[in-house]
């Protein structure tokens, strides 16, 4: 599948999605994908002229159809191509002719199929760059743009299209319907909801910039299966989140990428999927991982914008409910703190005596003798100074009141006082059952918020609209700082330097290195021991040798100069017998205790530099615990991607180690990174392991590093 | 909370259950609840007289009430109480003179509100237990038997009300609803649901017993937040489990125990929440984490039964669902095999040229032009020998079709395949959206059957149903064997057994420990290292002495006899110093290398014996990494336990380690099971630490045994 590689201009983008005027080609009764697209623009009420252009059938759809594009005899703003594969380009030839920008092709056949059929794509997209044209897919269903009420898509749109804040990028035609169908059931409107296809030209960030710009749109949702412009969609997100609009993704697809850096343990660690975790991280980027919870946090996250904190106060009508929140709640990072004197004594005054005054609170089944019951209480947690929001447990009817208008008297009593509550309220249900039309009534007549879908999805849209705010809240970080320093090399930069090359090249540019000398005869190996103070370590050195310990090249414990002495000789004389060059040991003084770091950077090949952090020994090698970020990372970053791993509280003295300074040990470790940053694309990987911690003495005892 | 003892006869339940009259004793105008009970059991179209008593009102609900159950004149089968909480034991004592056997009590304000009421609840459950009476609550909504079509429920049942094979039994009132209306959008059929209130007299534990011989139930959907008769839990769980009828629970509340075993590492590895998940695991309980899982998950087992294996076939006409339940699938433990050459050579006889021929398969958005593409792909999968069950991704109509003869006449298509497929078929929808009132219609006429709400909580349910079937494939465990055995025990049980008894205690039972010698004085200790052979280890030993490395009362790596005189006079000195009696030291060879298991039995308050293994030092400091199993566990359950362990590739030999004999070690720590089972219930906690292990050597080297 090709894939453009220039963003599409702003005003291309509106006028894809603005159309005057649509021609339908290759209309027929006989295609359900063209029944559809000309149903959905008469059902969305598109105010435009809708032509119809079949070369072989009078009447299409009960409408007069045009044998060609130039018959129609007027100016046409959008072109939507149902045609054969191989009469794609030609229709696209005759637009062009006709002063036609914007295209929508449903046509599938095209990279998806093959070598023949990518070939087909590439012309497509070499004559619409040729031409000043804007085409979106081959192979995708095309849009709904539901703010203006076009909606050239080729599946069916079940009614009501409800227009709102959420604006949906899917890069999967079958689950677009399926996503729309279940906004609909939550009741979340649509800004417009875009099917890729293959992004020949039109992209995933293409759209997101749109959205970005589009006044109707708060929230911007994600289906996708790859990322295929990381950078680009790095910066569309940092656009997103500089206009304050929140990105949810639904990322799929866990297939892991080789691992591209075979020298260093690091690659084992970085996963495809981990590192587009902490790309998304990096860039505020809301992952979810359902459907449901796409729209269901999208939905929130429109309503609530930024969210002050995590202390939440909990109303309902339910014991049980208030258990499963809580439950919940723990699993998000939330914190339900209890409720402050002055609410207690006010809620005392309204709710029954037998009910227990706490967080969360159950206002108990008398809601059913008193309906006001649970917004009174919620007016009281609202004030509470200890919550920065309040969760408001309450269904939507789902079938018709007996005596509606009572019941829009009460949700309309319950939406002023959530409008007029101190804190954001968010509303949910117990369970994830649809809004029914009478639900819909309700929240239309009555002005009642959103609702969020059942505890279960409402937690983690709370969570993660939480975790988004104070990403939010936190200073941006710089993009880059590649190119601005200028290290210190002092080698030719290929190939693999091990150790001795590796920590003078932390030692050169601010990376603290474990003392060390370079002994190529024993004399020079003991006088260096001298120098460092037994006992010391030896380690075997040779050109192009990695892993060191494999071959047995370190000797640790060496306390007198006879076993120096020994040790180089035995080492030295198993590096010859190897036949390699370049032989000599590396002394060094011998530490003890402390937690073993390992800091390790490669190259991402999407998302460039990534560094993983974690702890050495049986944490790496049995636990695979490490935590990851991109770069550059500030030592605010590290510090929290240590305190991710399993092993954090060995940093905080477990087990009676000295507790780390963490300040320090995040500085070296970004300095760390900002080293590799600086040197620049040559570099493919940078490993130090171990990164000695004790105290506040933080030492790298052994790197490598591997050119490209 | 008073809470009863005995289980309900299975006769008393079946009346309780399916009363031919029933008596609303309280009923008014006045109360919802009251409105509620009367119009449900008029719409579900009970068969039988519904009396009305108020003493002070003619007409209640439009009908002639009686100003007492005296005054009904006829036979009463059941009366359903909602009088103010301190009249009801009159009406008890006035029914059980007219022969009214069975009682559902809505009535709040008893041992829920404090001791008052609890004292009103005790002298309802000694009344009803002296008059052979049978009590539902108090404080509970009653039940809906829809099998029946008796409905004594305090709060609304919107229609229609689905018959069907999942029993519920919830200790929530307000959740009752949810549930029932969830269980409806799923169109999931329930038998029974009961609402049970306070359990003063009828259980959870006594309607499961009802459930599991019920012929309508085939699942038994709990929604629990205290297993309040764990004895009579697992009694029941083993006779569903017999019966083949799973229990699925959704378990709430994870407020933490006291560590009740302060000298005990394992204490604080047995958290409450654990404990409930080793015991549900033991009894076949299927455990969910939502309610949205419990009913999806009830209603998937009510229509598969047992699932063969783990290795799924799937087929949808989508490639980004497929990349979703690939995602999702890998999650579960569940495998998509490839399929069989002759299975790819069938399909590609059926898809389009242009489809990706694979498990997950996607049929391709050419089912908008061949609806039965899907169909037939699925009745070629379901042939393939590799797979153990097929999903088929397929959405129920929501908005009624244009034609929907058409729709029925697919859909009885799609179903008969279903029917006759050679595997199971699981319909999964993409979403979780309702099934609306035209997709009850075409699961109805064309037998179309159970679709799993949604992708992400049918995966859920797939693995749930694979896990179940597994255990149910497993021969049935031995109960207990405590009170069989008749061990070796020498000393009195009472206190703290440190080290050396506690040591013989388990060399005398079987278990292997290290050799050791106890040496009060300097000569014996020196004596015993000379036949241990060097270098010993030496500990402290004293009357009551507990964790000894706390005090610095073990000296390692001691590796001659001067070494040892002097270790034994320090180690005495001070314990002398501490003002200890039964100063001594224990002397035993020093090991080397392997891995050290925790493995630690407590006495949980609710479950009993539980066992902890675990690996040691950071793994159990840090991490926490143990598995839970309730005794008696056999060895293969032991072995399931390692297999849990973060730290297991240590035992399979991560790391240069000698990989373990995974069944002698399950071998022993079985046999440390099973005598913490014979010595009875004045056994407090045992524990090992550490357990080495080197290859198959597996050997005891510390102990500690608390009795009560």
């Amino acid at each position: 599948m090709s894939t453009a590689t220039t963003p599409v201009g702003t005003e291309a983008m509106h006028a894809l999605f603005a159309p005057g005027s649509i021609a339908l080609v290759g209309a027929t009764d006989k295609s359900g994908w063209s029944v559809s697209t000309f149903d959905n623009l008469r059902a969305s009420g598109f105010s435009g002229p809708v032509h119809l252009v079949n070369p072989r059938t009078e009447v299409v759809h009960g409408q007069c159809a045009h044998r060609s594009l130039t018959e129609i005899g007027e100016p046409v703003d959008m072109a939507y191509v149902m045609v054969p594969t191989t009469a794609v380009l030609s229709v696209l030839r005759e637009g062009a002719g006709l002063g036609i920008r914007s295209y929508v092709v449903l046509t599938a056949g095209f990279g998806e199929t093959g070598p023949e059929g990518l070939r087909l794509e590439e012309e497509i997209l070499d004559f619409a760059r040729g031409h000043g044209l804007t085409v979106l897919g081959p192979n995708g269903n095309g849009y709904i743009n539901a703010t203006a009420g076009t909606t050239p898509y080729g599946l069916p749109i079940p009614p009501p299209l409800i227009g709102g804040p959420v604006g949906v990028v899917l890069q999967s035609g079958a689950l677009a319907s399926s996503l729309l169908g279940f906004a609909q059931a939550r009741n979340v409107g649509l800004s417009l909801l875009t099917s890729m296809g293959n992004e020949t030209m039109v992209s995933v960030t293409d759209v997101i910039d749109y959205l970005v710009d589009d006044p109707a749109t708060k929230v911007i949702a994600l289906f996708v299966e790859s990322v295929r412009r990381p950078r680009e969609f790095a910066r569309v997100a940092r656009r997103a989140a500089r206009a304050g609009k929140p990105i949810v993704a639904l990322k799929i697809g866990s297939s892991s990428l080789a691992s591209h850096t075979a020298q260093a343990h690091t690659g084992a660690l970085v996963g495809d999927d981990a590192v587009v975790d902490a790309a998304f991280r990096k860039l505020g980027v809301v992952r979810v991982r359902s459907l449901e919870d796409l729209i269901i946090t999208a939905g929130l996250l429109a309503q609530t914008g930024p969210v002050r904190g995590r202390r939440i106060g909990v109303v309902t009508p339910s014991g049980g409910a208030c258990e499963v929140i809580a439950d919940r709640a723990e699993q998000e990072g939330l914190t339900l703190p209890p409720f402050a004197p002055g609410t207690v004594a006010r809620l005392k005054e309204i709710l029954p005596d037998f009910a227990t005054v706490q967080n969360p609170l159950d206002v108990t089944g008398y809601v059913v003798v008193d309906r006001t019951l649970l917004s009174r209480a919620l007016e009281v947690v609202a004030d509470d100074p200890g919550v920065d929001a309040v969760i408001l447990l309450s269904d939507l009817p789902r079938l018709p009141p007996a005596d509606l208008a009572l019941t829009l008297e009460h949700f309309t009593a319950t939406a002023r006082r959530i409008r007029e509550a101190r804190r954001p309220v968010i509303v949910t249900s117990n369970v994830l059952t649809d809004i029914t039309e009478v639900g819909r009534q309700v929240q239309r007549e009555a002005g009642f918020p959103y609702v969020a879908g059942g505890i279960e999805h409402a937690m983690t849209a709370i969570g993660a609209a939480v975790r988004w705010s104070r990403t939010l809240r936190e200073s941006p970080r710089p993009e880059s700082v590649a190119g601005v320093g200028a290290p210190v090399v002092r080698a030719e930069t290929t190939g693999v330097w091990a150790e001795h090359r590796a920590a003078r090249l932390l030692a050169d540019n601010g990376v603290p290195v474990v003392p060390s000398a370079l002994a190529v005869t024993e004399d020079e190996a003991v006088a260096a021991a001298a120098d460092l103070g037994y006992p010391v370590v030896l380690k075997a050195v040779a050109d192009g040798l990695g892993h060191k310990s494999d071959i047995g090249g370190v000797r640790l414990g060496l306390d007198g100069p006879e076993a120096v002495r020994e040790a180089h000789r035995e080492v030295c004389a198993d590096l010859h017998g190897r036949g390699l060059s370049g032989v000599a040991t590396l002394v060094q003084p011998e530490r003890h205790g402390g937690v073993e770091l390992l800091v390790g950077v490669v190259r991402d090949p999407a998302w460039g530099l990534t560094m993983a952090v974690g702890l050495g020994g049986v944490w790496v090698e049995v636990l695979r615990d490490s935590a990851l970020r991109l770069l550059p990372a500030d030592p605010e970053e590290i510090r929290a991607a240590l305190g991710e791993l399993r092993g954090a509280r060995l940093l905080e003295g477990a087990r009676g180690t000295e507790p780390a300074d963490l300040d320090r040990v995040a500085e070296v470790v970004a300095r760390i990174g900002r080293l590799a940053e600086e040197l620049g694309p040559g570099l493919e990987s940078l490993e130090v392991n171990p990164l000695l911690v004790r105290g506040s003495e933080v030492e790298a005892l052994d790197a490598l590093v591997t050119w490209n």
